[in-house]
């Protein structure tokens, strides 16, 4: 059915009438005062989403463009990194990093499994000459839907002394609690068509002061990504290239009903969902691709049995019931599909969805299962949370 | 008067209803077959309207991402690039080549006048050795009104035989004759808050096949702004990195209308609304910045006498009469004021710009022209052209 589509992807996510609306305004000049106004807004609530008195620096590009700024600002050729690899975006910052001809050591765990901040420890705390100038980590790998533990990784940084952590937020930000000032996160990136609710256009990056004093002495090459300018701009409320002004009205809109919910509700909300998702999965008799104990919140990756192909779920999904999920990435093409369950989604669409995927897996003659055991475990859960 | 806003600079300019509503969309996944139809069509209309067969490619960014990345994608450090600077556009360009490490060459002109091509002609005859790498031109000078002799600069250019030509034509896509095939330009860069028609976010860099031949031994380290990838990804329809759907709904639709329109009819309409603005200022005995024989199409920037302070125009003009002009930049900030009529821009709003025009200058005690003559001149140009 046309205009019917339901985004269950991790990004694009769905995005409220509210701000469908605002982005629908004619443009403004973006050297207004009307503009800074809303600059100024906008910025003080992208510090209060992630928790900082510090910058949070808003750039024209998707996450990638946001991570690869969070990386090349605070380092220079040659200097050594260890990036944590579990999934397609933790490989693409190793690639980032390889770019720009930085010594990337990576640390790996099997996609699907977190990666074990033992390594990290490790590493850092045989680094006596403190070479290594950055860890690189992602939070929540869309790419399988595992949550990695910033929080203990961090904690080995710390103890190090010298490595900035640069981490990707993409899609855990407004989604899991990350407290960047009580970590001291040093580099926190980010992208708009995730937990912000808004289409893509823009990255954010959150940067202390650690990360600061790097970048006084940074020599890798940068221009447009260059946050020094943005910092320098943003104090005057106003931007050093010309802003997507009206992904910022869509963003105003959304940071406002943010607030309104609170980072407490919004965060509960993607825990129940999340909950609810694996719950009735597992009803379902589908294997998840992450263990509970390290399962994103914002995204669910299910691999089912090698007789459901994963592709014609989606295709069913897709055509029926007009959700879109998202297929497996790089090796996992075909092997797993994904059910995000982030941003503006609400308990109504995971149950449609649920209830959608036991039609099609019945569609497709997949038969393990208690017929109607999936929905009435999603109510079952959402009843008791 | 809220809602009223009419925007009269280079950028963003104003948008269509049609596109605004395109905009309010919901997303849709970009790596589904209906995005990638969109992608098709896009793709294939930015080819017309480049004059090109060879690819255009579309980034999340400002034009200044979308210029770096048709520098820094086909140059190596140390190379020997020319650097045509005459204003605001051109000396960042510069910036973004030493960023970099290239070595700059700067040829340069007042802010206003032209950049001399025999200046282009010298250097390149002069390098036997075929050291220069690249020239770095930009085709409409947005902080000045200038329109450099891109032809002529390019056949010396072309007589060299070694060097690329990279052109900025920001504001002149869409607005002025740029036959890009027809020219042989190597990289042509752009941004979507000018002729295209829609709110900033998008960049475009049309890329010829000699400046991929340099791609494939170029150095300059590069990730998100990596024109390959882009390349590779746009031959299956697709983006390397999440593209900013919404406004490619946008483009989708400002595209179709200039395709309706055709090329012949929006160069000459810039044309028009370049003439009658010109006609229409010196009839108010205003010096205007740039000369009749390098004036933009896109804007037209005005040097008022001293005793008319040009912020205080741009003051009234925005209070009273709801129209949005541009200032002066740099060491010409309140100097000039700019009047942009790119775009989507029509002869009743340039006849009320030049009517609130007269006003402005009225309320300041500005008397050295005859009342009306302003109006008068501009319906005179447009009733003859």
């Amino acid at each position: 059915m046309d205009d019917k589509l339901m985004l269950m992807i991790p990004g694009p996510t769905p995005v409220p009438e509210t701000a469908l609306l605002a982005m629908a305004k004619h443009p403004i000049g973006h050297r207004s005062s009307d503009f800074s106004k809303i600059m100024a807004e906008v910025t003080e609530n992208l510090k209060w989403l992630h928790q900082t008195k510090n910058d949070v620096l808003i750039l024209a590009s998707s996450g990638t463009g946001a991570m690869e700024a969070g990386i090349i600002n605070f380092l220079s050729p040659g200097d050594h990194v260890l990036c944590g690899c579990n999934g397609k975006f933790g490989d693409r910052w190793a690639e980032v990093a390889t770019a720009y001809g930085l010594q990337v050591e990576k640390i790996t765990a099997e996609w699907g499994k977190p990666l074990a901040p033992e390594n990290f420890r490790q590493q850092l705390e045989a680094d006596q000459d403190k070479k290594i100038k950055a860890v690189i980590v992602t939070q929540s790998e869309t790419s399988t839907g595992v949550l990695n533990d910033i929080k203990t990784i961090n904690s080995y940084v710390k103890a190090h002394g010298e490595a900035l952590i640069i981490v990707d937020a993409v899609t855990s930000i407004g989604a899991v609690d990350l407290p960047v000032d009580e970590l001291a996160l040093d580099v926190v990136a980010s992208g708009s068509q995730k937990g912000y609710m808004i289409p893509p256009g823009l990255g954010f990056v959150a940067v202390g002061a650690k990360a600061w004093s790097a970048y006084e002495t940074a020599k890798l090459p940068r221009y447009y990504l260059d946050l020094g300018k943005y910092r320098k701009d943003a104090a005057k409320n106003s931007t050093p290239f010309t802003p997507p002004v009206n992904l910022f009205f869509a963003l105003q809109a959304t940071l406002k009903m943010m607030k309104n919910e609170g980072l407490e509700n919004i965060f509960a909300r993607h825990q129940r969902l999340m909950k609810t998702t694996r719950a009735a999965v597992k009803a379902l008799q589908l294997p998840l691709l992450s263990p509970d104990e390290a399962a994103s919140p914002a995204i669910t990756a299910v691999a089912p049995p090698p007789e459901v192909d994963a592709e014609k779920i989606r295709a069913i999904m897709k055509k029926r019931f007009d959700i879109a999920l998202a297929g497996g990435q790089e090796h996992l093409k075909g092997q797993i599909f994904r059910i995000g369950h982030l941003g503006f989604v609400s308990e109504r669409e995971v149950m449609s969805a649920i209830a959608a995927l036991e039609v099609a897996l019945q569609e497709l003659g997949y038969e393990c299962f208690t017929p109607r055991e999936g929905v009435a475990t999603a109510s079952r859960v959402l009843a008791q949370s």
